[in-house]
């Protein structure tokens, strides 16, 4: 199989890896789509994130669609040319975090693409993948394989709702409207929150966020008193997802939260300077959230029935023999909101 | 009324204040005993704490027991003579939080001996005062006044414990154990907790702790190694509170708490640095918690069967015409954990 | 004002009542439509029920919209000519109910048309309302007075929804697909239930149920084998939503349902046989359900907003002055769902 | 090694059984205790209960305690000599209950002395036991091995409060006061119950129930008006767990339990008549409890450091020679709570 290597920083190769033989419980896929994620993009630029680092060469990726070419003996329930979506999350199943159902927290976790165990769990930017069958989430006919790539971002943002307790009837703020806070915003309508604040300091972001369906979007460069009447009486927001990483926009939360909310701090990011007194005083639940494991296939149902359309946040496909230039696409900020690689050659948007 | 006033950093005053009527559902208290609270300590010392600082003459203290001196004529259930527990706490049981039942977070809340409204809230250590019937909490036979003035910090622990969802069957640390944090132990085993580690940087405190209920004490200025255990398998506490403020036992709690952990800060302090790596992949809940309301009851209830003994915090007795000893004895972290102040000349530990 | 009054089983008259005056903080308000409930059936056709009776004459109704036609001196935010839906719930906001937030379980709760207290709480069938302010919830442009009056039921399934703890990624059985029940698979379907099956025994409310969001519906009286498949493995439905009142409905959740799983009980009913041995092998959660009240809030603004689509529900909407011929319409289950008032005199469907 | 087992009702015998070998992972026991349960009582006197019947010969008991004979290759934290309590609780691991945590619920569970499967799960009443290692959990030197025989009954308990979301400060009645309600008010009394009601027909269990720690006891034959004080204002239980099996009992808790009370049924019954109005208009939350998993491990924290004595429930200790009297004995509520069966000829009490 081709796949897209990182050796280092700045040091991406398109190299044959060899298959491992099919399980008996396991498929072939032939990859259709892969989403570039905020931790591919670390590792190709900056080699790593935090305390991890690239020890040795590593396929990155894990936001995958693809098509089912060959079936284990013992797979029940799909056949070649069944279209899915592959979950990337493989707990051990055995942990004491999987046998209490925390299986995105489990000490043996083979995500793909990950840095931090050594040696390092190979990542799904491969034109061809073995997996286990309960990775295969299958598709329906009214989904495009290039939508099924972003079941992956999607659970993210669903795992993180799920880590609130809930949303209905909330009014909701989200700091960072990426990617990741963008299908958060579809999440958190489909979810039944009443209102939806969306904050960024760019444009581009903002009007993807309206289009996933947040009833007021907020430049926080361009507007600094927009935030004004949510500091009243102590704060007026039920839940804040922080999705940018920056120290202001968590500080702004604090402020416009409203006692006993729930500010929920989504993806890996620096130290932060935090309000003790403010966190005490206003009685703030800070939660931290990672990954996902069984929200995939609600993400994939979603997707499946048009109850949620994440394609607004699609804003470049480029073949897999470009690697390269779709990973320097996906760094630029003024343009790129998700990009992915297309491993079947496609390359027109969706 | 005699009254201990503290009219700036270092400036306190016994002084007659007037004392007002008693309405029909009030009722006028002798006061028997005060406790010196942190928050009491840093007006004393500092005029203030974070930005919130003394602006005018102000009453301290808000830990009082008293008997019952004359009844308004709509009270019914108290008569003169009968001993009780003051809550501090008078909430205006309009706003959205006491419609909410979080009457701790009322906006206009008139907690005893607070310069956070201006004008401020006038506090407790006084020989007499005039309280609402709702703040009295009749005692049993089996405990003194002294130890009656522990319902207030207890209930702090009690609210706390309520914040974390409850520790029946979990592994707990307590971070800091002044008269706040060895309370708080002595909650937790009540509340049922199945093992109970204090840490402190000093032994005083730590002997209170084990006094109370701590299954393990940890010096962590004299036992570094102490937490190796803690920290395998990304964490072994269910639970954390940490009392202390201080960023160094922060740190310690996101190091030894399992994933999914919830760690609750107490009490109000300066800004700490948070370590959001270990917060969102452990996905760690950080929960403010402030003061308390319905738990001055319980408090009350656990006191007057038995089920707590707080009185092992309690290190000196001291009349209220003493009131600056008592203060500056309270300052001395070497030799006090909580210091009481006497207003019926009593000064005899309990 | 004219209002539909019952006077005992069978005795419905349009009668002039006497319109209070409009206090500071009151709107007078131009009723234009009112929906008519299960409960206003049951004292139109029992006189009551359970042990409830109507003891003297009492106005029904209290699912209404209207206009403002005037404005207390005190009331901010509302003109004359505003559209606005009336919530019903009127708590007392001082008992312990009401101070803990649990508002629709208030000691004096002064709820539209109820017989339970006595006298009793005059209803809302008027042509002429004069109501509190904070009764008022503003339409947007985009709703029709008729969709408008679906909050009140809306929200009882909002709040059905919040007691079963939420519904997010669920899979969820509705019994019984009234107007009650159809409103609430709206309501799943906006809350981010996964999937969603109906289930009645007559096909108009299985249709109406469809329309509503519903992925899988089944006729209990024609398919007596559909829900094998939901019983393997001690059950399959996270969440029941039991809206029938039948006794062979509750039967067949305890059925299905996962162990764990929450069955919410919703509306009034007879007594029933529990099936206690599944309740306790399987740990359910038999939860009621009853009435609302921040939930109204929310409901208006769904349908404001256009995220809640009610109309399905309404299969005829008839004249005030023809309101015997409503209630008998509305007692045919073989051809109506929700049958309105209109009290402004128009007749035709929204 | 010798069982006790069970052909059908009445017919108990005291059997030579094969002992199995020892595996790597496992451990044989030499049992000290083992303490008579209602299940065990329904088997011996009318061969099953509900639909569940011995189809074949069955060694009854779940409730032990011994002493490790011999240690399997690979287990490592006990050696020869050890005294142990034994959870009959036996898991597979796999399944989507034990992968959620919800290891009680397990579709495979092999709990000792079961007749629900076929074939049969055999019980632990023998003279000797090959466990797995992760059934023992070691005594302290301060606790009989009579008492740590009633880790089980305790961890039901346990169970019990989990399910009822905690109990801390609550104000909670106990109705049926035999060994499971009696172990179960001592475990409320640790979990910080405020206000404990123990409500039984006999007074062998009141004063049982008083021992352990209940602050109220009520014989409801002999005192009709006990219950008059907490119906007032819709009902005054936060919590209630009904321990009898009786219809009485059930009814008598939904008149006392407050709105939005948690009521948890325990132990398996005949089909009860519920009062679908109360539980709706309420808003109760009748939740099932079903024995326990990780609770067996707080169970025997809780003994093993003297937190809780759960000895005055035992009533008599009967040699294994003598099974048919024990279990005679047992069947007699008037003298008998538990009857544990001595398996080293221990005959005295404790």
């Amino acid at each position: 199989m081709q796949s897209i290597v990182c050796h280092a920083a700045n040091d991406l190769r398109l190299e044959a890896l060899s298959l491992p033989p099919v399980g008996a419980k396991q498929l072939l896929v032939n990859v259709a789509f892969g989403g570039i994620c905020g931790s591919d993009l670390h590792y190709f630029q900056h080699g790593g994130f935090g305390t991890v680092r690239i020890k040795e060469p590593m396929a990155l990726g894990h936001e995958v669609s693809g098509v089912v070419e060959a079936v284990g003996a013992e797979v029940t329930g799909f056949t070649r040319g069944q279209r899915i979506a592959i979950s990337p999350s493989r707990p051990c199943g055995h942990c004491r975090f999987c046998q209490s159902g925390a299986h995105n927290q489990c000490l043996s976790m083979r995500f793909y693409g990950s840095a931090m165990p050594f040696p390092h769990i190979q990542g799904a930017f491969s034109d061809q993948l073995v997996i286990d069958a309960s990775q295969a989430h299958a598709l329906s006919d009214g989904i495009t394989l290039s939508a099924a790539a972003l079941a992956e971002p999607l659970s993210v943002g669903l795992h993180a709702i799920q880590r609130a307790g809930g949303v209905l009837g909330k009014t909701v703020l989200v700091t960072g409207c990426g990617p990741i806070g963008s299908l958060l915003i579809a999440a958190l309508r489909r979810a039944g929150a009443a209102y939806i604040v969306a904050a960024d300091i760019a444009d581009l972001p903002l009007r993807c966020a309206k289009a996933m369906g947040a009833d007021e979007t907020i430049n926080t460069m361009a507007d600094k008193s927009a935030f004004a009447k949510y500091r009243i009486d102590k704060g007026q927001f039920d839940a804040v997802f922080e999705a940018s990483g920056s120290e202001a926009a968590l500080h702004l939360a604090f402020d416009v939260i409203a006692p006993r909310g729930v500010l929920v701090a989504i993806g890996l990011g620096s130290n932060i300077t935090l309000p003790m007194n403010q966190l005490v005083a206003k009685e703030i639940d800070l939660r931290g959230t990672f990954r996902f494991h069984s929200e995939f296939a609600t993400a994939v149902r979603f997707l499946n029935e048009g109850l949620i359309d994440g394609t607004p946040v699609i804003t470049a496909i480029v073949p897999a023999n470009e690697a390269l230039r779709a990973f320097e696409l996906a760094s630029d900020k003024s343009q790129s909101l998700k990009v992915q690689i297309s491993f079947s050659g496609e390359s027109t948007k969706h």
